[in-house]
């Protein structure tokens, strides 16, 4: 079938963030609006709220975090959005990023001018355990999770698969956790906002303190080998290896193509999307590619006319680091088998030629697991507009792309953005 | 705000649904299938299903009823859809609704011009008890189900503060459910196919088989009143005023208006479509009244370009029966307080001015939560399009609603569908 054109153009007019992290005392309700008033300080021109006319809210399963169902009323009523229409979508880790999709699809549907989009989880009232266990209804629960997977095994099944096939090491991947703790250390909103040097160096100096005998590590990996400081959690998978369980809530607005010219002085314009979905794991014929990832990707491209090389940087959805190296390859940035090399050449760090996660990702800012796809698109829309601070990439920057995965790939949902001006 | 149109039009081609009930072995899966099986066979001109584009899903939490999240893509796969996106909606037991909201949205926004719109629930593999407190998730877990209630004392709440307004009584409400029994003795799908005297029937005949003292029930009412037959959950609302739990599935197929006339003899058209949100139910002025109904029914029929007295027929939320006697208020067709007449009066039945629930209605037909919703619109389709069998409404039928509540209103979905040959 042809290519298809959204009925009208939709833009980025506004964007925030809650912290990300463990927050004992919050609920949902507490960092959802955290990151609405962020958003609403964000919009350039003087904004009434009241002309906002629909609420979409991503979120993976309040009800067995929170045992709160139908959550988009409430969040709704906890801003004043009340009476305004208010969806909840789900689609596991990629709830957000499917939210955004609704919500722009919503605008250009020549129903709404003005939707607000959002995602929002709060998992750490739960006993760790439980939550891996809850992370694991996201697989198929009658065929995956009965045979003993949960995600951490899925993701280093593919860990293993890629190591095998390509030649990558254990070290590949402890090397895309430094460099996104790296950028995390720049970003006050992460739940980890530190380099791995200095986590090592603070356990140093507190064993030091403690008149403890003081752990010799030459450097950075060498500290990720010690299997006390980085313990494995699914071999080759290590505990920095591994996103974080977090609390946290991101919020952007959406406006149609002639309203966000006279909200914003620089909107950033929805240039593509794409989603697709896949069964289980093992259904598959390969494990060290998301085929959903790929025909998303390649509707977004199509739909913004512009192919990978293009995108001036990204955010992808590292729930293991062993993703955001196969990301890199399902989204055409690097050849198939070629990601683990252009990883440790340090072309995806800010310096390189195509910088993943700036804002540290999943694995360093964190990943409350329905908010992560806007989180995302929060980073996309800094950068593009130079607001970034500390963390800003140099240079003339025009496209953003996020990468929103839930599953093992049952959902991919993309996304290019574009400033214009 | 100026009433808004949807880019472009979009209409019905295809219906199904699956038996409504309690399926010991049927997963929802399953029950999807059924549904989706039957929608295939209602197409009227030769269909390829691989035109279908993307899948929406109505449910109210699979994660609490069957610990499965993520349920979208394994609908998908389950009917051979995948690799297409697939979305999972959720608004409580408006989940349905607003899921054929967003199909409906994702056709006017251009980018798809086949989509398929489901709701599904699989709600008898937990216990009862346990049932009760998943469906409770639905309301403000911080501040309403805390003080004790649950979904029957809600709506009785609303029920006793109906009967202190307006002088209904709780035969009022009995009257609701004979009518709705004797709907859904004609539905094949349902999940009490019996009117309410038949049942009375069977009892006596049993209680006569046994050697039994045989009940002396005068008639429907005096049955109705017996405590042993009939016995109080939350005062007034009896068992007969209460929607069972169920397990089903329904099924529709959205095309562009273009595509339907190829697609469909007779289309039917989407003329009308709302859809609101409300706060908890104690910080309402009313408790007599939905407002979020009212507010999504002034849009549907702003948007359809019709008052309530145009419309022929509707499938109203009678969750419980003081439910659609305020919904009958809510939605135009009678004046605020005098729907329990109307009602009383046989106006609401086939044989009235307006018959609400021709299919048995969520207490005769069931209430699978979040496929509630399209199984609306599935009995919308087949009495617009004459093929509603014994049931059948007779007469010149141009518009029919359907009215899909969650919680006790924090969400509210409404839509009018329209045939035009």
């Amino acid at each position: 079938m042809a290519s298809k054109k959204l009925a009208r153009g939709v833009a980025l007019v506004g964007a925030g963030m809650s912290k990300f992290g463990a927050f004992k005392g919050k609920s949902s309700r507490d960092l959802f609006v955290e990151a609405f008033v962020e958003m609403l300080g964000s919009i350039d021109k003087p904004f009434d709220p009241k002309t906002i006319e629909a609420l979409y809210v991503g979120n993976y399963s309040s009800d067995l975090f929170e045992n709160q169902g139908h959550i988009a009323p409430i969040m709704a009523s906890w801003v004043g959005l009340t009476p305004l229409p208010a969806v909840r979508v789900e689609d596991a880790c990629a709830s957000a990023g499917v939210a955004l999709r609704e919500g722009i699809l919503a605008v250009a549907s020549g129903l709404y001018d003005l939707v607000v989009v959002s995602g929002v989880e709060k998992m750490t009232d739960l006993a760790t355990a439980k939550v891996t266990d809850t992370l694991a209804t996201a697989a198929d629960m009658q065929y995956e999770v009965t045979t003993g997977f949960t995600f951490p095994g899925f993701y280093a099944a593919m860990a293993t698969a890629y190591m095998s096939a390509y030649g990558a090491t254990p070290e590949t991947f402890m090397k895309v956790g430094i460099k996104n703790h790296n950028n995390g250390a720049m970003n006050e909103k992460a739940q980890f906002g530190a380099k791995v040097s200095s986590i090592m160096k603070a356990r140093q100096e507190k064993a030091a303190a403690k008149g403890l005998p003081i752990p010799e590590w030459d450097d950075e990996l060498d500290f990720l080998h010690d299997d006390r400081a980085n313990p494995n959690i699914a071999w080759p998978m290590r505990l920095y290896d591994c996103s974080p369980i977090s609390d946290g809530a991101a919020v952007v607005l959406l406006a149609s193509e002639e309203l966000a010219a006279k909200l914003s002085d620089h909107p950033i314009y929805v240039a593509g999307l794409g989603q697709a979905s896949d069964g289980a794991l093992h259904d598959r014929e390969t494990l060290t590619s998301i085929p959903s990832a790929k025909i998303a990707a390649d509707k977004a491209y199509e739909m913004a006319g512009i192919g990978p090389q293009a995108i001036n940087f990204a955010e992808v959805h590292d729930c293991f680091t062993i993703a955001e190296i196969i990301a890199t390859e399902d989204l055409g940035f690097f050849e198939k088998g070629a990601g683990w090399k252009a990883a440790e050449a340090g072309e995806t760090s800010r310096e390189g030629s195509k910088p993943i996660n700036l804002s540290g990702g999943l694995k360093s800012k964190g990943h409350p697991v329905g908010a992560s796809g806007v989180g995302q698109v929060v980073e996309v829309w800094k950068q593009l507009r130079g607001e970034a601070g500390e963390r800003q990439l140099n240079g003339d920057l025009q496209y953003g792309l996020t990468h929103n995965v839930g599953g093992t790939g049952q959902t991919c949902v993309v996304h290019i953005f574009e400033r214009k001006n």
